[in-house]
């Protein structure tokens, strides 16, 4: 970490940098949550056996499909499968010691090293929702995301004490030419937060200019040495790796990258409609995938993901936080564990259209679940609304205040003579009351979990400050956050060279939408 | 169960009442939980053990008040206690002696016996909400309940697929006398619904008229050899166990018929401000209530309670949903389990004045906890809001579509052939879709567990359709639901007996509003 300082300081170095650090206002981040709790486990040996099993089943005898990528197919058939036409058929055992060289856990570095994140472990590091291309909010409703609505995502992020990362693509900036738009959300990751954040993988090309840019916040040795993206490269259920998404990976890898590589599925669709079935298919991509990030570099850090969601067999929507999602999420994370891979799953899923109370349940469901199941990288887990189509301004600050209930409920439970509490208790006696007591008045700062949205006034005060509905208040601490937002300190070289990388790489293009 | 069926043929017998059964609409209930899923057990051995061996010094030490019941010193005097003034010390070990009489599991019977509970083992009985003054719709805003709204609720209670209990006081029927809305809330359970139900705790004498009125829907004989009520005692935390309750307490224990016995804490309040201190408090309290029980009966049939919210430090309101609480719950369960006792605890709880998020989340928290948990009986499963205050129309349907995501989980998952799909797995192969084959056909309509409440249409349609939230949607649900109600077949020499006890016992008493 004092590498990481050391690097910054001399680059940029001059008087302003220094002045911009001192009067900088920082806001407080958690650090990413360490388990003091067990995962819950629900299949016995047994069943994660026979799903093991049926995975290797799947690889060797039906294949995975590697489309348009013959240097894949060629690494395949080097490390000793069955390789027939795009159609790849791996040997019993082959992905499993292929995957042995991928690291258990590994830093992904921030360019503030108080917040780097260990992924991997008993831990778990937070990251907001991913994707959406509308936004809403309570006062302008449901429309496209633009640049600004990016940024003021990025911001959220930021200031969001109980999220670790500041994620990718919190909306499609929809006003920026496709070809382009990465390069302005790398930039906003890059200057407005000092998280750790994602790179981009819709493009081979863009991929690399994450690497590139990456490189000029960080230095290029670091950057070499070092892991500093997180980036999510999703596999086409069932068993088909597109090039383009093997071609990010392949960039990522190569650059000492970190991936998480996921199946995306909508169970009954994409997977069999069944727990079991899913998980094994979910297995096989898995390994499939995993194995093939460590033949392009060996070491190379990956994650293991699933992302998961059951239908609604009368619409064909996706569902989400139903028993199903749970069901899959929790043995996922026991078969991870099993490969000695970090996990990634979960999330505040919801389908609702409004951050209502649809959402928060099915939003509740996913975040304890994904907690209690031992997942290390939650990506979505604030601000995703409608299925994933819309983010949500809302949603993101009443998620994010959530996420502060799983750092509690992750600590576990003290044991010790202070929470034991037996002089308190002697003190009290029957019929007495603790709130005056001495163990009460020197705990209670910090013994309960405290909401920064959530209501709990009597009824009277509630009602006469206008009977507001979450969505209300986690409207004006929007509004509130977005006004006191202030900039972490960069040093004004590297801003500078990021901005000139940026545009250059813009004028060097057309605009292309499609 | 043929004796239940056949006793009650045989008092009433007339064709009209063959008629009434013949008629009858019948709402589909589901049968009770039972968990194919493992428990999740937060603490270790060594930390149970510490509380445990706290508990035993708590109730030596300290003692625990039995206030204005000579009776009860006497019995405990008697079973070696060393009793002070109203003060009960226990030695170590007397109390977990006593309690090895009340039974591990027992049956509640309800009159359908295709209702019948069975409490305790691996199973969760779910209940809805207990105890408010207020009631909230949204047309009608927050008003004093009612017994129109008592009889609502219990209709809805009747009508929910996912509930198994018809509860007790769903909500204070605060229109009739406080000495006579026992018999009017009995009757509405015993007519309106055919579930089982609880008595009246609120005076000794309202507890012997629950027995009464349950010996005219049962029979005296079936009663006296059956469990037909479970009702809720509470614990004046800390360690104070009143007359009132106890005098309650005492006539279902000698008339054979079940207790929660429960204490009601708000931790830093009632009990200490840590986890491991509440606890343990919760622990020996339970340890006296249980024996005290097992000392009025050996073998009377007895649920250990645990009701425990966190307090917020700065206005002193109660919280729910929090970590702190899910800590207790998980930790109260691994004691109740360690004990042999049935465990009760959990609920949809909140603090919210709406059913909005807040309100959501909350409630999905305490949900899916009291699950994991291992509860055997949950009370507040649907319908509670602000803190216990109110009790919602809308957020009754609403909580109780979501209990059906609890079933759901506890199903576990199923690992036989058609589980694992490998046959679905081979016939799709990559890039190919579930949807239409074979197995996804065979399985779609029972593999997803499907609210009948949330949305999950394309967004056009929904807003075509007036762009509900929730609370909407379950605005209409709730009409619908008491428009289609229809009463349970009951035998008509029956419900002309009942009606004839409540009409007698309240012409016996003048009316009584505190």
């Amino acid at each position: 970490m004092s590498d990481l300082g050391g690097g910054r300081r001399a680059r940029g170095g001059g008087g302003s940098a220094r002045r911009a650090e001192r009067t900088a206002v920082s806001f407080e981040t958690a650090r990413f949550i360490e388990r003091n709790i067990p995962n819950f486990e629900i299949l016995n040996d047994e069943a994660l056996e026979i799903i093991e099993r049926n995975a290797e089943t799947v690889l060797e005898e039906i294949g995975v499909n590697f489309v348009e990528n013959p240097a894949a197919l060629e690494l395949w058939r080097a490390a000793g499968a069955d390789v027939r036409g795009e159609r790849v058929h791996i040997p019993r055992g082959l992905a499993r010691k292929l995957i042995s060289t991928a690291p258990k856990s590994f830093t992904q570095h921030a360019r503030n090293p108080e917040r780097n994140v260990e992924i991997g472990g008993r831990n778990l590091v937070l990251a907001p929702v991913y994707g959406p291309p509308f936004v809403r909010d309570a006062e302008g409703g449901r429309r496209y995301a633009t640049i600004e609505d990016f940024r003021n995502f990025v911001k959220l992020g930021y200031m969001s004490k109980w999220l670790h990362h500041s994620g990718g693509t919190v909306c499609e900036p929809t006003d920026v030419p496709v070809n382009k738009r990465h390069l302005d959300m790398l930039l906003a990751h890059m200057t407005l937060s000092d998280k750790p954040y994602m790179g981009s993988v819709t493009e081979p090309s863009r991929a690399a200019d994450s690497v590139e840019m990456s490189k000029i916040l960080f230095g290029s040795d670091f950057v070499d040495q070092n892991t500093v993206m997180t980036s999510l490269i999703n596999i086409n259920s069932p068993m088909t790796f597109d090039g383009i998404m093997m071609g990010a990976l392949e960039v990522y890898a190569k650059a000492n990258q970190a991936a998480i590589i996921s199946p995306f599925i909508v169970g009954g669709a994409m997977a069999p409609v069944t727990v079991a079935g899913t998980l094994t298919q979910v297995m096989a991509e898995c390994l499939a995938g995993v194995a093939y990030s460590q033949l392009v570099r060996a070491g190379a850090p990956v994650i293991m993901g699933a992302f998961v969601t059951s239908i609604d067999m009368n619409s064909g929507a996706p569902t989400f936080g139903t028993p199903e999602a749970a069901h899959i999420t929790y043995g996922a994370g026991q078969l991870a564990r099993r490969l000695g891979l970090p996990y990634r799953s979960g999330g505040g899923f919801t389908g609702s259209k409004l951050p209502d109370a649809q959402a928060a349940y099915e939003s509740a469901n996913s975040l304890n679940m994904a907690l209690l199941a031992g997942v290390n990288f939650m990506l979505h887990a604030c601000g995703w609304l409608e299925g994933g189509l819309v983010s949500s301004y809302e949603k993101f600050v009443m998620d994010a205040d959530q996420l502060g209930c799983l750092h509690g409920l992750a600590k576990g439970i003290s044991m010790d003579a202070n929470g034991q509490a037996m002089e308190a208790i002697r003190e009290v006696g029957p019929g007495g009351h603790y709130l005056g007591c001495e163990h009460t008045q020197a705990n209670f700062k910090s013994a309960f979990w405290r909401t920064e949205v959530l209501d709990y006034k009597p009824f009277e005060t509630w009602e006469e400050e206008g009977a507001r509905d979450t969505q209300a208040l986690a409207s004006a601490r929007v509004k509130k956050m977005l006004a006191d937002y202030q900039a972490p300190a960069l040093d004004e070289g590297i801003a500078e060279a990021l901005n000139e990388y940026v545009a250059k790489k813009k004028a060097s293009m057309p605009d292309a939408f499609m």
